[in-house]
């Protein structure tokens, strides 16, 4: 999976198979979603996470730079239904920050297997075997950090040539069940789109656009 | 075109049209934009605008309503390149008021047919005959007025069962060459993404949003 060429087939592969599901033209406008309810919710080991200061990461983000280059990250929009309002899961850090799960790509790793891993790894029991069960569908959105110390923005302008992070959105359909098991340092939290829009202050700039990238899709219901 | 059947036979033809320029799958994940350079920008009568108070729109969105139903919008998503970053295309009202080109369906327009009409309308000599020559693309996003008196939302909660206003932005396509002629109380600005993003004030929820609806594409830019 390592060049350029191979991501695109996967991609296309995967959009395939989505469009399978259904004879609509528009099936991939549409999102179906779950009841919270249809969900289990269990807990694992905490996660290591490195504890560093701002010009510790911004250190550590120039020495991987350094030797791997663009750091790309992937991250998932994923929604269940609860009080008939569309919900986006969120992960919770330290009772501060909310992150979108993901991360960030091993050099060489696409897009859709290195999101697969990274949510097995933040929302599943077992790390290995069952990554093909996350549904990675369309990019929603990118947003580029033009150098290290900036915040990120949803476009590259001409004057930056060596962009230093690439984060995509992608939209992850769930199943109609499925358990989540977190590590226990995270928390969980389905938080409803009419919170999420606008709201930078507690949410950044990224997850506070995500209503706003799934507007054209209709999202459905499903009573189970 | 007065039933959705056909609607999505138009959408579907359009985006057959598109598919069919490029043997890549992932074609519609690119723009090409061409240098503001390769337009020839004209003027033509005015346009005559209603001149009403806050409380006269919201009377006659009532009324139009009562009427015709949900009040339908389409809105053109166009660009152009400037020193080397895009720039969006924006129609101001009288030194003050940003429009994204574009209006009100008639009731039982297709999406396409209406944003064709109000292109040709605002942006082209002619009203009638050559409006198919807009390449209308994807809808990037949607907002809904849930009330007559309240704000737009990317949303329409489960407590709104009878929205007043929907407004459907698309992405459209230029060719390498082309005349815009503008009614003379309207200006056409070629604005960059840049200044556009989270620039709420000046430009209002919908237009500051584009530069993140627009970040999952690839822009490329053509030299002539």
């Amino acid at each position: 999976m390592g060049d350029d060429h191979m991501r695109v087939g996967v991609e296309a592969a995967a959009a395939a198979t989505v469009n399978d599901h259904s004879s609509s033209v528009d099936h991939r406008k549409e999102v179906d979603i779950y009841p919270l309810s249809c969900y289990y919710f269990g807990s694992k080991e905490a996660i290591v996470f490195k504890d560093e200061t701002l010009s510790d990461r911004i250190n550590r983000m120039k020495s991987n730079y350094a030797a791997y280059g663009l750091r790309t990250s992937v991250e998932a929009v994923i929604l269940v239904e609860l009080f008939k309002h569309p919900h986006l899961l969120l992960l919770q850090v330290r009772n501060s920050i909310f992150k979108l799960p993901g991360g960030r790509l091993r050099p060489g790793e696409s897009d859709v297997d290195g999101l697969r891993r990274k949510l097995s790894r933040k929302l599943s029991a077992s790390e290995d075997g069952n990554e093909t069960e996350w549904e990675v569908g369309e990019c929603l959105g990118m947003w580029w950090r033009h150098d290290f110390e900036t915040l990120l923005y949803p476009y590259l302008p001409p004057s930056v040539k060596k962009p230093k992070e690439c984060i995509k959105l992608f939209l992850v359909r769930l199943p109609e069940s499925r358990k989540f098991i977190v590590p226990k340092n995270l928390k969980l939290l389905a938080v409803p789109l009419t919170q999420i829009h606008e709201n930078h202050k507690t949410y950044g700039p990224i997850i506070s656009g995500v209503p706003q990238l799934l507007s054209k899709f209709s999202i459905n219901i499903i009573d189970t």
